[in-house]
């Protein structure tokens, strides 16, 4: 069996039986061509605000900034010094770039069977027409024609946004920004669709040591003196209002735990007081956070943004990787979930409200059909958002279909998010994503629980509809 | 590929792939005919007491009364009043059920992939003859249909009963129920076997609003005065005895958790002293029904009923609809399970008993592998019931199957339960059962796990000999 | 479909489809006949001291020892007498192992679908030479052939050992054994590599009756006097120093929670100090479980030796088996599992060290995605074993390559341990495993995950180079 000529390539992810490949090739074929809808996502609007901003060498573009790969090579042994990782001290790190890609090469097959082997293989064949294997022979050949296309203009972030075929890009952003990036993207008369996302966590994170200088921010950026609970609250609205008025759709939070409880007026504010004056107790920032995710849903239902509730991850499991690299190293391992009591606080305020979308994610999937689908399936508020992080996966999208779409449908989920600081990977993970769905329908096809002119319905609402609709993006027009 | 003729129909959750399908519908076809045997359900006696009973409109059919229906349709911000779901106030709701019907079907679309999706469909099709589609369009002439035939005699449940090819059917009735509709239903002289089932949940939820009028129900019903914890314990055993006489094999309860912690007789009684005189503790009502489990398995090992216990469903999750609307409304919302440790103090008892036969359900499908199947896997008084609720679907009885078997067998299982309110809809789920094992098998086969013969002997026992047996359901000639 | 002859069941566990199959088959092929690596088991090293050791009847070999099969026997009210089971207080058991084995093979349709049922088939087959299925009709002539082989000199253990093309095995001994079994095998010039392994979990449980005896033992064994953690501790270290000596590469620890919380050394004297005058406190045996293991990892960083964790079983469940049959009567149900939290103690100590190999082990396999590939993914020190238990098995094997390689990759696993006292069934454990890595990989072929070169290095690794490796078994030579 010849797997390696390109005919059979194209049938990646289609699943495994050739009467199972044709139909969802049919399925997917149908969606393959529709623009990408991107409305959650990290990457740094700078990449667009500069016309001729370039990505750098492949290392700079495949290694440095992508902790999916170098957490793999470092759990392996591999120094991130070796990969090039800048240290937060300063101490100089290998800086041969040919000499990491070399390195990263070498041990590819790490990769093998991992989200990240197929978005790099499909991205260098698909972006930068590599078509030959990625090995510690081939490494060489294929740095120099992937240096060489990033120093050609059609290589530029616009250019690319516009061949990707991207119809919308969300960004997030503090809620501190003064979205400068965001307005010399507009003010550029480019006509690519990027817009903010508001992400106030650092606002409500009382204990960490930048709390204060975060507080002093929102007052710049609000133009208050925040001295009361009312003042800080009046200046978060003040913030949503602005990034509205920037083309935000959506708020984003990256939270400890789904709780929601609300404090009462006069406990909030003795609770903010206690964070002025630095005499938090053990519980205030939790408690906090819980209730300023009820304040943020009240406020989605009175200005129209989309709430995202991304809850569950350790972050920084690491302390030695925080110490000398810093953030977003890999090392954000996630821990049990509970939805169903936590978020009945919010829900019985809130939960009936068509007015409020509220999308929840996930780093535990047995949440998917005991607790998420159940309440995504009955509250008019509420709606799934896709299989995140991890499970951003050939079989993490296969068991979210399985696990959630019986009891909660397909239309109180959200569709695609890439989810990525990558931006040269968001065609890769779109695709697997429409390839995945298609296989997933095929399959309900083929015994026949739905038919295929249902399944044509649903891989179209997958693959762009849902996604468009449920984060509002379907009115360019009334953006100001 | 045409998926649309009759002939693929007939083939319908057998399998993806023809190998497959082909072994899978042999399998089937030896159990396709099979008699239903129906020992776990919520269908209302009522509606075989009365030999003219009908099911009024589709609406009154199809919507209405089923939440796993009307909560998708609110899911998506259709009220619970445009789909005629009477409200607590008695405020008027919509009346026009062709209306109804047509919203419904303009929305059917949201059920596709669901269970409920599929169990219309066939509904539709094998008891109504509907052959097309439910659509918006096809929405009045599916609804005249179906009317008409709901006023022919064929349609009336005693007929169906017969016509479904229903064994012995099992309702759900109060531990303080005269059982007078099921005497009715012996009086008239019908053959249909109705036997009822022993449920005193409200009775142990000491903390109800309702449970000093529960216990007056008790006392009526017993011929006692009820006036400490051990009257009420003859009561209930009292209770037992009059269900058994009326042909019950079993009993049920819908609890919280699975905590089976037995209390001192002294201390039950001080607890149930509390709960006469208004005083109780904020954890007696949960210590108590912990209690009663253990008390139930005890009265069971002595009468030899059958106990089941349905554990881990946060009732009534949406206060607004519990006050509108009222319970039932598709707001129980499942919650993370512990079995291991709960079950103990029960097991170390009475879990040797061979007379003992504990019938566990989940909603947290982690337990499936993790804690029912190997504790059912060793215990002789633990049997496994089938997959619940949300999980009785095509990948919740996969899962079920791949995850329970290879530890528990299929003996220490205990075949299906329909348990449904929607009588019409039994079939339906009887006939997805088998498919569904049938595939399953047929996968055991395709990788030589068993040979067709262990399949064929396995797929009878899955679908009619361990319910049978399990439920002690095969003499009914013993019936008083 | 004829399912029964000699080439299709040749094809066992390789996949449902004709394609798949032949895919699975050639990767199959490549690794079916290598050595097996058997770096982690319970086979008694008694079995291979004495070159004369037999196995006893087929009852003796095949139920008796193995509480997988009579935990299944028992749990559908089988005793555990009538199995041959010895009681603890002296009262006889059956003793006629012609007729246990009768009533074994009357109910063996209880393993149908379940792993021990096709361990057994397997080896009566490849071992025995047994084609013909076990009934109770062929129970008699099974019988005769089976024990008619046990008694021929090319079924002792040695010869079978070398039969089975055993490259290595290592045994699971207690700390304080002198392992005099290990030094007569190896004064016997016989050529097979049996290797002890370090397991000290005796001497940490402080609140065990035996403790005193353990620590007795452990001061016997290392010629000290322990009356100090101190001297504890350099007690351990000598162990460990003994058994490295004796060829050990690993140690094994089996926990009750994955918690790994240091204590000062003073807090730790002051706790051994209470278990030394019996005045132990509730949480010290936990507390000191869980200080050891980080003891553990530091000797390991200190002396090589690989590092295995097995927690949340929880022994002995049933107290009335344990009171009259002992431990080990299939009576370990698992527990929810925690590991994110739990091992961070130990891992900002030791988890960036590449000089510390830990192994974790799972029963819930909801941590497989959640929490253990994601830190098995970036952690150098850390690698997950395979799947345990309950789930060795098709499709526990299934799940674990599904849900962990996604995030960790295959090298950051170990590929395969046996985990078991049955010597007999090791071939056809190994043998499951490979097809199953086999069918796995075929699938991420047909998906075109990764292309048939891919899939060759992988199994390899799989089936043979994973385990050898981690385990250091790579340099036989360097025994002394």
């Amino acid at each position: 069996m010849d797997t390696h000529n390109k005919p059979v390539y194209e049938d990646r992810y289609l699943g495994g039986t050739p009467h199972h490949i044709q139909l969802a090739r049919q399925l997917y074929q149908q969606v393959a061509n529709l623009p990408l809808i991107c409305p959650h996502g990290h990457v740094a609007p700078e990449v667009f605000a500069d016309p001729d901003y370039t990505f750098g060498t492949p290392v700079d573009l495949f290694i440095i900034p992508d902790h999916y790969v170098f957490r793999m090579l470092y759990s392996q042994g591999i120094p991130l010094d070796a990969l090039g990782i800048p240290r937060r001290d300063g101490v100089p790190v290998e800086g041969d770039h040919r000499k990491i890609w070399q390195l990263f090469a070498d041990h590819f097959y790490l990769f093998h069977g991992t989200p990240s082997g197929v978005w790099i293989r499909d991205e260098l064949r698909a972006v930068f027409g590599v078509e030959e294997k990625l090995t510690g022979e081939s490494a060489p050949r294929i740095y120099d024609r992937v240096a060489e296309r990033l120093t050609d203009p059609a290589y530029r972030p616009r250019a690319l946004f516009e061949r990707f075929n991207i119809e919308v890009l969300a960004t997030t952003d503090a809620a501190t920004s003064p979205l400068t990036q965001h307005q010399a993207i507009r003010d550029s008369g480019w006509a690519g669709r990027v817009l903010p996302t508001f992400r106030p966590d650092a606002l409500f994170t009382l204990d960490a040591p930048g709390w204060p200088d975060e507080l002093q921010a929102l007052a710049d950026a609000s133009g208050t003196h925040i001295a009361s609970y009312p003042a800080f609250i009046d200046a978060i609205q003040n913030r949503r209002a602005f990034f509205k008025s920037m083309g935000a759709t959506a708020t984003d939070h990256g939270v400890p735990s789904a709780a929601t409880e609300p404090l009462a007026d006069l406990e909030a504010e003795a609770l903010f007081q206690r964070a002025l004056s630095g005499g938090l107790r053990a519980d205030d920032t939790p408690r906090f956070i819980s209730h300023m995710l009820v304040m943020m849903a009240q406020m989605s239902v009175d200005d129209g943004l989309v709430m995202q509730i991304h809850p569950g991850s350790f972050r920084n499991h690491n302390p030695y990787l925080l110490e000398h690299f810093g953030r977003d190293m890999g090392m954000d391992i996630p821990v049990q979930m509970e939805y169903t009591r936590s978020l009945k606080p919010l829900l019985d305020r809130l939960g009936n409200d068509p007015r409020l979308t509220l999308i929840l994610f996930t780093l535990d999937e047995t949440t998917y059909g005991r607790e998420l689908a159940p309440l995504a399936g009955v509250y008019p508020a509420l709606r799934l958002g896709p299989p995140w992080w991890f499970f951003d996966s050939l079989n993490g999208i296969q068991r979210y279909f399985d696990s959630v779409i019986e009891t909660a449908g397909i239309y109180n989920t959200v569709g695609f998010n890439d989810d990525t600081r990558a931006f040269m990977s968001i065609p890769a993970r779109h695709d697997l994503w429409r390839r995945a769905s298609a296989s997933w329908l095929a399959g309900l096809v083929l015994k026949q629980v739905v038919d295929l002119d249902d399944a044509e319905a649903m891989i179209a609402e997958l693959a762009y509809g849902l996604a468009k609709r449920t984060y509002q993006l379907d009115d360019g027009d009334k953006q100001p």
